[in-house]
């Protein structure tokens, strides 16, 4: 039968997930109409509201269903300290892993001219207003290493330089645990230029 | 802030999914809330639909969006050979790899009187009075051989038997390409108790 039906709709669906092939989407469609209708119906529900309801935090660019994030809200938390990332993910895993307690900007990207992205959709006027309000002593790089990211990361540290705020850049080397043999060689070269007193 | 957040919610939605821990959840969220957007409400309209309409196949019981399934329908397959499987995952499974083009009976299912499974929820009655019709001449049973798939194919072989229906089992042996050392012991004596002339 030519007609798509509406289970290859679901599993064809099912795939704007990443991650997500053919068969699994199979799995999840199948799975989902066996054995867990009210967690499906649940979910589109939840898809839906947050599609419709979450934005970007007004101050920092996270992503919120707010007008302004739970993290910039928090009138505890160190406004001294601001840490740069690229993506509301890493926001995320900061927050698991470590004892930050400063604020956030997030760049939603890393400057890339030739592909349309200035300083503009990086929110950067916006990151220098926040910068100019003369809170802020250290300002923490924490985008990654690639060629984008050095040069976002050199474009930010002479912002906060002009103003005579001190910038930061989280670590890059061996991670814990790791095995010298098995690290590529950038960060292998990277750890030894970045050795520290013992 | 122990507000549950929408799009920790979000995140939560998602593990209905199979496979999808925490972790893959989280990227999933973040994936679709800032790089598709509409590909989310298009699988939240569509998981909603398919909960909603498709239910399962009058004749076979497999899931489908109508009241018989669209091979069921198909005139121009052989009404005399079926197949009985567990699952309308295993119909798909057959479609796409052999050139099967009888008729189906889905379980949804294996007999297990302690769990409360007996001939009635596996639609053994149904079965029963599909082959009353005496059209079919060939059940083949590819049922799982777990000790439950076993006695289902039992079940259902001794109600064909009664009819004078020819039944077969599909065969189970080394996969194609396996190598004889790293399959499981079952299987190896298994293919050894099925061996063919060559």
């Amino acid at each position: 039968m030519a007609e798509t039906s509406l289970l290859e709709r679901l599993v064809e669906g099912l795939r704007c997930l990443p991650g997500v092939g053919p068969k699994s989407a199979q799995r999840m469609a199948l799975h989902v109409l066996e054995r867990d209708r009210e967690g499906a119906l649940r979910l589109a529900a939840v898809l839906r509201e947050a599609v419709e309801r979450i934005g970007h935090c007004r101050v920092c660019r996270t992503l919120t269903e707010h007008e302004v994030c739970h993290l910039c809200a928090d009138s505890s938390r160190d406004r001294q300290v601001m840490c740069v990332v690229e993506a509301p993910a890493d926001v995320l895993a900061i927050e698991q892993a470590t004892g930050f307690r400063g604020q956030y900007h997030v760049l939603l990207g890393q400057l890339s001219p030739l592909d349309g992205v200035g300083p503009e959709e990086l929110g950067l006027d916006q990151l220098e207003a926040r910068l100019g309000e003369g809170q802020v002593t250290e300002l923490i790089l924490a985008m990654g290493t690639t060629v984008e990211g050095e040069v976002t990361a050199h474009y930010i540290s002479e912002m906060a330089r002009s103003r005579g705020i001190r910038t930061t850049r989280i670590a890059h080397g061996i991670p814990l645990g790791g095995e010298l043999e098995y690290v590529d060689r950038g960060t292998l070269s990277h750890a030894f230029d970045g050795r520290r007193e013992y």
